[in-house]
């Protein structure tokens, strides 16, 4: 079942039964290497990440680490999410967006799009991102991008990644300490805290809207607001994510009110998972609300209640979530007649 | 599962979802009518079997016989395989390719391309083609050609093809005396090897490439090594064959050394069946990495053991073994989520 969690279920059911792109950004902030900030990884390994993600997604190989991406906990990446859905009802094409990587994914014949970007510095200093620049890039690539298929799944492989949605969407002024996600069951509050006071730190009243991104926030978050703006409503999008992709739409809401822009959101939504639905911990529904705009949401209620693999039934005690659009392929599958049990079964597979 | 034989699964992931048009080469050679040659077909009609297999794989209707063709044993066609598959995910069109066929299949509406080319001869006196110019043909047909689809799978129904392909590699010069496959378990080695060393003696010295061919050889694989060099590459194909299809390979490999050519085969591909792969009397492998280019081959890891239908089983005993693009069908069945459990069922349903 694929239920709301702002919005009506019009968009996403007009969506069933057709073919997606599924666009996978990737980067890496050297925010991830602050000592147990995030758990999307191997700890020393945390930037392979997105890079892992990606192989596995296109290729169903681990190939430049010896094993898929675990946490500490023995919590397997969603990439196994969003592999079986692909097994089951492929997308229609799967492309990968390198927004700053350290190191790129060892595959042949999946389009990489490459935009000369760089990994982003850790914001506990100055992540020291040109946001105005990168903001344009994605703009361009917006402006461009001609879909081959029906509509567009975009997700993140960014590990770290909530640490600064969070701090991007303080720093923007938006009243959101209570509202944003993590990796972890129980969110290490304090490291990450931290982290996001000292990076608010670095900005002084002079800085403008760019200033501020390129210092607090990533590079996916900063590239997709501008993505969204230059594709400007021509292909369904379907944002695949929890709070980080709400994070995007919040920095979209606020270049528009600095702009005095406007958009049309009726070709664009976000789905998660039920994870992050049910967090409490977060409330991804106040995240969107936030915006001046409407904007449909939904999640795939979809969790490992049929399983009895207990790294699988980490997720359902809160661990990991979301990520590699884990939400955002269920729903796919959801549309396109996939059963818990069909989905569930697959991803037992790549565990056995 | 879709398994390698040489290569990396990239290119085969990089096709999983997409729309294949499927290709069927038929031809006739006189080498067929020897006794005991082969089991591809009714004896006293093996003639019929590329024009049966064409009716049903198109239409499910065998219309030029009573009956779908077995072998005497009782093995039914692989075309029930490619057959089930087009019924459970269709291909995006399926076009036919007269090589020289004894009887037109009765059907209307499909496409099938005519290139006012004979049945060949035996290849125990001499096939009699004319190779300049058949190869001529193919490479005009791939210059031309438009797919409809995402990609081609080339496939072929041959009776006897294994053994011209055999002594077409031989002719060749290739060291692949036990390389060869057959549509039997216990490969007829006499008959198939007096009449493959016939073949051999009618070559003189004085014979070129183009000579040899044609009178060695088969028109599918004359004919297929001028299409994918006219081809070049604009197109992803995967030959959906066994050593038949090998054979092409190494036809194009030995015009390419002769020419003083070179191929790009980064959008070229063979797949085949697990009872090719597994098979202990040939080697598909070896005769891959005889070519002097690289090529990406794949086996779809299916079986019967999920059926207890007596006259499947002999596939897994080593029958048949391939045939009527079977093995690419079932990697294009398993590309867009077909499981073996439902292919087993929809092939059971035929022999109902």
């Amino acid at each position: 079942m694929i239920k709301n969690i702002t919005g009506k279920v019009d968009f996403i059911e007009s969506l069933r039964g057709k073919k997606a792109t599924f666009m996978l950004a990737l980067s890496n902030t050297k925010t991830a290497n602050i000592d147990g900030i995030t758990q999307a990884g191997i700890p020393g390994k945390i930037y392979l990440t997105p890079t892992l993600d990606s192989e596995f997604l296109t290729t169903g190989e681990v190939r430049s680490l010896e094993d898929i991406a675990k946490t500490p906990k023995g919590v397997p990446t969603p990439a196994l999410i969003t592999r079986a859905i692909h097994l089951l009802n492929p997308f229609g094409n799967i492309e990968l967006l390198n927004l700053g990587l350290e190191k790129l994914p060892n595959i042949e014949y999946f389009k990489i799009y490459d935009f000369d970007i760089k990994p982003s510095q850790s914001i506990n200093d100055d992540a020291n991102i040109n946001a105005q620049e990168l903001f344009q890039k994605g703009v361009e690539f917006g402006k461009d991008y001609e879909c081959k298929d029906d509509y567009i799944i975009l997700a993140e492989s960014v590990p770290s990644g909530t640490t600064t949605a969070k701090a991007t969407a303080l720093a923007l002024g938006y009243d959101c300490k209570n509202s944003f996600s993590s990796s972890f069951k129980n969110v290490p509050n304090e490291i990450k805290e931290t982290t996001i006071q000292n990076a608010l730190k670095n900005i002084s009243p002079s800085d403008d809207l760019f200033s501020i991104l390129g210092k607090v926030s990533d590079n996916m978050i900063i590239f997709n607001a501008g993505f969204i703006l230059g594709l400007n409503n021509k292909t369904p999008l379907l944002l695949a994510g929890g709070t980080q992709m709400a994070c995007v739409l919040l920095v979209v809401n606020k270049i528009l009110e600095v702009m005095q822009g406007e958009i049309n959101t009726s070709n664009l939504a976000l789905a998660t998972t039920s994870w992050v639905k049910n967090d409490e911990n977060s409330d991804i529904k106040s995240l969107l609300e936030m915006c001046d705009f409407k904007i449909n949401s939904y999640y795939a209620d979809f969790d490992f209640s049929l399983s009895s693999h207990p790294a699988l039934k980490l997720y359902d005690e809160g661990e990991a979530k979301e990520g590699v659009g884990a939400g955002g392929a269920l729903v796919y599958g959801l549309l396109n007649g996939l059963s818990q049990e069909k989905i569930t079964k697959q991803i037992e597979e790549f565990l056995k």
